[in-house]
């Protein structure tokens, strides 16, 4: 499916409590949608340990709707029976904004994740909203498995991945996630991954900070003019 | 409402394409709630821009859901009219684990995420899942509103501020995500800022390290016991 960015139109961000039961979340979702809304991102926060004033436990849930006003999803949820609080918030996309994600092992990890976020920190002065996120991990099992998932995680649009060796199955999740449209950069390393990635780059704070130039609004640099050098 | 992680339940999650209609998470979730189960996350993580097979658009989906096994799951979903692919995913909880999120700016942020990476590396060696989470910001608008959004965030556990001088808002922020449970370590810098979280670190990488080793199931550091101590 061709990729297109879930900022295409405005959400709404709203923070809600409910009895939590599962018919809860389907009221929710069906008032929703008896607007005319979409509900885009749904989490649950938190749960209570404790009984909310009904004698129930709650759920603390924040959600992100698409074609309704504020007011309209304020209204439809306070008729939702098992919602007992709603209160505006802000989507994530307009505090935490695009995400880069840095997997891998050892030393190199960290100096990507430091070249990243240096980066990030100059281009947000800008106005971009750029986070940087980085999970250190081996294995090549525990290793494509996150690059799968990287497709699952809202806002992530560029890989970096870190390490000295990667090739195999990690390769072939390379492959599936550039389907989808994710862009990778690798550190220059032993195995096959460095043929199934946009662009290498041996130095990791140089990497981390092309991943942020990559995908900054205010950078010049192209991705796909680079795309498979070696640097 | 007391803090309760959401890995004390299993779920299970799944990545479905519907028809990119109102009506499709509602009937998704109604499916889930009649089988009993209760839907913890749901993210939109991609909307194709042509049409599918049915000549509507179609959206790409991420759920996890707490009460139902993965067969029982696939046979509910399968069964919604608008859901057109099912397709078993590992949940995000287990792939990227506990979150530490770093907000902050300039050298300090970097330098925190840098201890933070470093360390999380060590304990995930040791079967831990521990992500670094890093957004680099100013301003005390922008900041205060991150740090408020971090409640929002799935699987955030405790948060670093990374800067030299921090205070107003973002002290009344930092007051309302402890009372939720999440803790906070700053680093000592200037602003009221100090007063209002559980650790104060002079040291940002000392502070990232600490960060990881406080959410650790592995390491033996309990911030409880430092409360309110500087480093």
């Amino acid at each position: 499916m061709p990729k297109r960015s879930a900022r295409d139109a405005a959400t709404v961000a709203i923070r809600l409590d409910h009895v939590d039961r599962p018919s809860a979340m389907a009221a929710i979702a069906a008032g929703v949608a008896d607007a005319g809304g979409r509900l885009r991102t749904m989490a649950t926060v938190r749960r209570s340990t404790t009984a909310g004033a009904g004698g129930e436990p709650l759920a603390e849930v924040e959600l992100e709707v698409e074609g309704l006003s504020e007011e309209r999803l304020i209204e439809v949820l306070e008729g939702v029976q098992d919602v007992t609080a709603v209160r505006l918030t802000r989507a994530l996309e307009r505090i935490f904004g695009k995400r880069i994600i840095v997997i891998g092992g050892g030393a190199q990890v960290a100096q990507v994740a430091l070249g990243a976020v240096s980066e990030a920190d100059r281009h947000n002065l800008r106005g971009e909203r750029i986070s940087v996120d980085t999970i250190a991990l081996v294995g090549e099992a525990e290793i494509a498995a996150a690059v799968r998932a990287v497709a699952d995680l809202p806002r992530a649009r560029l890989l970096v991945l870190a390490g000295s060796i990667m090739g195999g199955d990690i390769s072939t999740a390379a492959d599936e996630i550039r389907a989808l449209g994710i862009r990778i950069i690798s550190l220059n390393m032993v195995g096959s991954i460095t043929e199934h990635v946009d662009l290498v780059v041996s130095d990791p704070v140089q990497a981390g900070t092309m991943a942020v130039m990559a995908i900054a609004d205010t950078a010049a640099f192209d991705l796909d003019r680079q795309r498979g050098r070696r640097l």
